[in-house]
């Protein structure tokens, strides 16, 4: 099983993904995002993103009711749908799902932010939280009947609320519930660059084991995001690969080992 | 099996629909609209909705690529999924489907409406269409693992394309596929009125045989609805209740002969 992350960019070539993805013989699934239509969105209709900035410094994007259905509209809405179309005009039997479906991603959510505002510290609590809880057995249902899930935020949380949370802990606890070999993740970029600044800087090969070190390298999202791929290896994957999603052929480029290789 | 559809107009009581459902023992699934939050949607994005009046007189929304993307966010993302989401919250094991979520609803796109402008006529070709075929094995296999489809536009045409149409279609090609014998059909009145700016004036009872004549007695959408309505007993339908879904109690009015009962 591969788990097959779309980024999203606005500059992913999603046509060539699902194109590549046609040719494909082992099973697969797709985890999406739609951050830049989620974004030009919520601007569009007077609700530009707000982020918050903990005490401790970290910053998150500010979900509340009307950011969720944003991004209800963008994630699970426009962008898994059309996905879903282009993929059946692939060949590829897509079903389209969010978090809340059949509650497949159950999550907790956040308890709240310690922010300051006027030198008064106060906690803020929105709806966001961590995925835990993979419903496998409709996931597996599915599969076994030839269909390609293709999923998306929102998730569910304890109260049955729909939350944000990060694709990356989607596509990490998918990997665990469905034991998952092998993970290709699509981004605006030719691979983990050495010099964020430096396209030409890919590192293509690096071992388990390199990524708490180069962990420390990093700042903001992407320390994130290499957290995120080294539990992937503490659970079980064997092959963790960072593509540029902007080309003509994604996947096949990926797994002809192109861009960065974790094994 | 009971299909339940919930009107897209912006006074349905939702919540008190899902809270009746859950107290209901039968099978059912939804299908929902979502025409005021489509509207709205288009309008705070600046593309407001265009009708097109063919040359025989009959009007209809224009779908081109831009209305789909809306209908996309409106219907099958912001409105499914929180439908979804309060149904979880009322114990209901929903899973919220578009036609195009492994090919659930196929149709046939229409050629193309003729139009006149400046004294010339042209056809215009938009993305709308029929629906013909139901994956029933997709939805049994949910219905029988214990999931309540909920069930929204687009649905897919016959060239893997995302196509509108109108939900009483879809449920009149889902109650054949399913052989549905209870159709609760939720609008924005108290049931079929003999006069149409009186709301006392419910018809309460009607045989499927007077549906024609009073198909005769209406209007536009009105007419293409009582249209539907009759076919759904040519399909084997033994009961459609038009109910009020802005009570606190619609479904369970429904189903105790409040509105109108076809049967």
């Amino acid at each position: 099983m591969i788990i097959v992350k779309i980024g999203g960019g606005s500059n992913i070539n999603i046509q060539g993904i699902i194109a590549d993805l046609a040719t494909i013989t082992e099973r697969f699934l797709i985890v999406h995002g739609a951050n830049a239509l989620r974004d030009k969105l919520a601007k569009d209709l007077g609700q530009p993103k707000q982020v918050l900035t903990s005490v401790k410094g970290y910053a998150s994007v500010y979900s509340d009711e009307k950011l969720l259905d944003v991004m209800m509209m963008a994630y699970a809405g426009l962008r898994n749908k059309r996905i879903v179309e282009q993929c059946h005009q692939y060949g590829i039997n897509a079903v389209g799902l969010s978090g809340l479906d059949g509650k497949l991603i159950r999550g907790k959510r956040n308890r709240g932010i310690r922010v300051e505002k006027n030198g008064k510290q106060r906690i803020v609590r929105d709806y966001s939280g961590k995925p835990e809880i993979v419903n496998k057995p409709l996931l597996q249902m599915l599969v076994d009947n030839g269909y390609v899930p293709v999923l998306t935020v929102p998730i569910i949380d304890e109260q049955d609320t729909a939350i944000n949370t990060e694709n990356d802990d989607v596509v990490r606890v998918l990997q665990k519930a469905l034991e998952a070999d092998t993970i290709i993740n699509l981004i605006e970029a030719p691979g983990f660059l050495e010099d964020k600044d430096d396209e030409r800087s890919v590192i293509r090969k690096m071992s388990p084991e390199e990524l708490e070190a180069r962990e420390q390298q990093v700042e903001g999202r992407m320390k994130r995001k290499m957290l995120s791929v080294r539990k992937l290896f503490e659970h079980g994957a064997t092959r963790v690969i960072i593509g540029d999603g902007r080309g003509e052929h994604p996947v096949a480029d990926a797994l002809s080992g192109k861009g960065t290789v974790i094994a």
